[in-house]
């Protein structure tokens, strides 16, 4: 079935465009998914897919998907394989489609600040073909230089600089997709439209389930005409998310607000002291000398000291460093961030309980949080868990229970169980805490109308019915 | 069949509840739309509905869609009847599911800015319950208090400070709604998530085609502490679209930035001298200052005039008058406002090529514009059209002539048919301009799947299959 699958692939696309190298198969079983690179530690990782197609255009995507609708074979959309929810495992029989070769910059337009790509444009340099003419995508997740505009797309993701510019949806202009049905859509056309349910909310959070993002038009901006720093340091916790709070709500919006507890701001510099609270003002000049004056008098008045602006500075040059699996698991030690959102009255006791939840497993390293996009209605945590286990046959159950526990303080005091990394396969069982039960089966309804055949990354997203 | 219907309702639901009464039919017939104020006048008006029904809760909509389910029979949910695109137009075997009687505050929560409602609370009602707080919904359109807040969900509305607020999209926290099926959910839980794609999406804009909204929260702000007003005069529009782009590009944003051509600003205030751009700054007071007086400075760098900022006041005080067709209609004048958006690029040509079409009309006695949200990559156009006609029984045929030349130009240049009045039964035909053929097929696939049976709104938003 495999041989003719692949040969009816290569017949419609070019050999060159269908991989069946061991190598290349390799590359493509699974993304950054910690329990994926601990399966393979315990010999028991996710096998080859049959192939991996490079689609050079959305013809070849159609063509694949048609084939694969035929023969009810899996389609994996991969962008780089940064995702970290388990959004993409091979299965035996799949299709890996990887975006990697549609990485074109379609056009940039300085006037009407727009900029459009393929999907598989690598996030970073799609941000340097902006900036080359003055502008910024100004979408920064910490993967940007190992992730595409398209992967941003499928995880509805978020940036660094997210509390002004937005998240993925705030910064989207149109999405060009190819349904499983070979129908290609190009949802968005003018600046705003009401003109039924807007479509590209769809595709952002799809996950690969209902369809392949082929191209992607962000509405830009021009690069900011000025920057400042704050920083601050809070007692606790529960003073900073009340600083916060208090500036968001009266009307400024630094695009980067992080707060660190204690732990995590030693970790980020030594001459952090208690709680850490950095900003980063952008705009006109004359705006973001009006915004760090007053986050200044408001952290003064809540009687919050200010810490060095070297720390800033630190976290600007650091901001992207993550350490690799293989410096880790082969410890035993299991790790992960996750993120989540909550309200401001409930913030603190998400942090409150996840990280003493955390700290009350055997073996546990590090059970500690930061906050990274700040809303008038509250703002995420994202916290960071490392366990010491037996080794790679228990490493999957630590590393579930430590999960479990951050759902579940989350979901105790209502808050989102998803900030940004999207829920893949680790939190699939958590999507009805989310959604209801109700809005699971909406959301499998959806599914079946633009997916009836199921070829799109089954497993993700939803839960088994 | 109808009697059986109406039996049923009163069973399910209390006899009070079912109102068939003459008075009743007649005022739930139809909403705001000028062809069906036409069709009256011309005595081709539409039908009665079977009745009208007030439901008390969820469950009597429940209640009413299981009844309505197991029938076929339609079921038109209004709010306050202010919607201008055909939304809402009885037959004779439909249920108006009127939600008048769900009206109240469900809570107002000033930490952390949110503030919900049941859907068919009036928008001016809901304002002024959250002002008492020091907060504002900040959604201001023109209908704020003929409409309802579950009316600006399902429009996918947009108020007059959006520039800064944002469009409904940007203001909604959670929608509560029943669904065909009787299901209900809530979508919306923390400030923001990545959990599949955002179903919110699904409901604005659904204009009562995809389920029953029922609850609104929104993510509200604190009253403005300082606001500041400015007031230009461009020699032409493009002048005037020009500065506009050069401020929002920028990096700032009033809430209120409002462009009128000549004829519109006269008749605004007769001390306008050419087109009129008007402002309103609000936020902490050091970023107003900065704001008005950035402003300011590129106005006079790009050497457009400063106009008597008592206009301004003038808007403030004339901006929800809306005469009403009474006034028009019988003197057989065919008169509206069409909103559309467009590109920087491509907004000059859209407003050119619309007036001068719309002047080549036999009888046209008014067209022009006036632009009122903006964004990075454009802004919107309010058209206003007035055509003198033969009488009753040609003035749809007018209206719509009018109505043609205004998308056409819109498509022309790229733009968005639709800003934020919605599709309803005017622009259904032009939906496959916006959406393109496969979008079209998506909608109508999201239709068929959420209400199988086809019983919400039928006729509106899509075009015939």
């Amino acid at each position: 079935m495999t041989a003719s699958l692949i040969d009816a692939l290569r017949e419609a696309l070019g050999k060159a465009k269908v991989d069946t190298s061991g190598a290349g198969l390799d590359a493509r079983r699974h993304d950054y998914w910690m329990v994926s690179h601990a399966r393979d530690l315990a010999g028991e990782g996710a096998p080859r897919p049959a192939c991996v197609v490079r689609p050079a255009s959305i013809e070849d995507v159609q063509a694949t998907l048609a084939i694969a609708g035929e023969r009810r074979v899996p389609v994996i959309p991969f962008g780089l394989g940064s995702g970290v929810v388990g959004g993409v495992i091979a299965s035996a029989e799949a299709i890996v489609l990887d975006m990697g070769a549609m990485n074109a910059t379609r056009f940039i337009d300085p006037v009407n600040l727009l900029a459009s790509f393929d999907a598989g444009k690598n996030g970073l340099e799609a941000e340097e073909a902006v900036a080359l003419q003055g502008l910024t995508i100004g979408h920064w997740p910490q993967s940007v230089a190992i992730s595409t505009v398209g992967g941003w797309i499928a995880t509805r993701a978020s940036g660094q600089f997210s509390t002004a510019y937005g998240n993925i949806e705030d910064i989207v202009h149109s999405i060009e997709a190819v349904l499983p049905g070979g129908d290609v859509v190009v949802l968005g056309r003018g600046p705003r439209a009401s003109a039924g349910p807007d479509l590209r909310s769809l595709m952002m959070g799809s996950e690969g389930c209902l369809g392949v993002i082929t191209g992607v038009t962000f509405s830009v901006r021009r690069a900011a005409q000025s920057r400042a720093l704050s920083a601050f340091s809070a007692p606790d916790m529960r003073a900073g998310f009340e600083l916060q709070r208090q500036i968001i709500q009266s009307g400024w919006r630094p695009p980067v607000m992080r707060q660190y507890d204690e732990r995590e701001a030693l970790r980020l510099d030594e001459r952090a002291k208690g709680c850490l609270l950095l900003m980063i003002h952008e705009g006109p000049a004359a705006l973001v000398a009006a915004q760090a004056q007053a986050a200044g008098a408001m952290a003064k008045a809540a009687g919050i000291a200010v810490a060095p602006l070297g720390i800033v500075e630190t976290w600007l040059e650091r901001r992207n460093h993550v350490p690799g699996w293989e410096q880790i698991l082969p410890r035993g030690i299991v790790a992960d961030t996750v993120e989540i959102s909550g309200a401001w009255t409930a913030i603190g006791n998400i942090y409150d309980h996840a990280v003493a939840s955390l700290k009350e497993m055997e073996g546990c390293l590090a059970a500690s949080a930061h906050s990274s996009h700040v809303y008038r209605s509250g703002l995420n945590l994202y916290f960071t868990f490392a366990v010491a286990t037996q080794g790679p046959k228990v490493m999957e159950a630590v590393y579930l229970d430590a999960w479990r526990r951050i759902m579940e303080a989350t979901d105790r005091h209502g808050g989102s169980l998803a900030h940004h990394h999207g829920i893949g396969r680790v939190r699939r069982d958590y999507l009805e805490r989310e959604l209801g039960a109700s809005g699971v089966a909406l959301l499998r309804r959806l599914k079946q109308a633009i997916d009836p055949g199921g070829i799109m990354n089954p497993g993700v997203l939803l839960p088994d019915a």
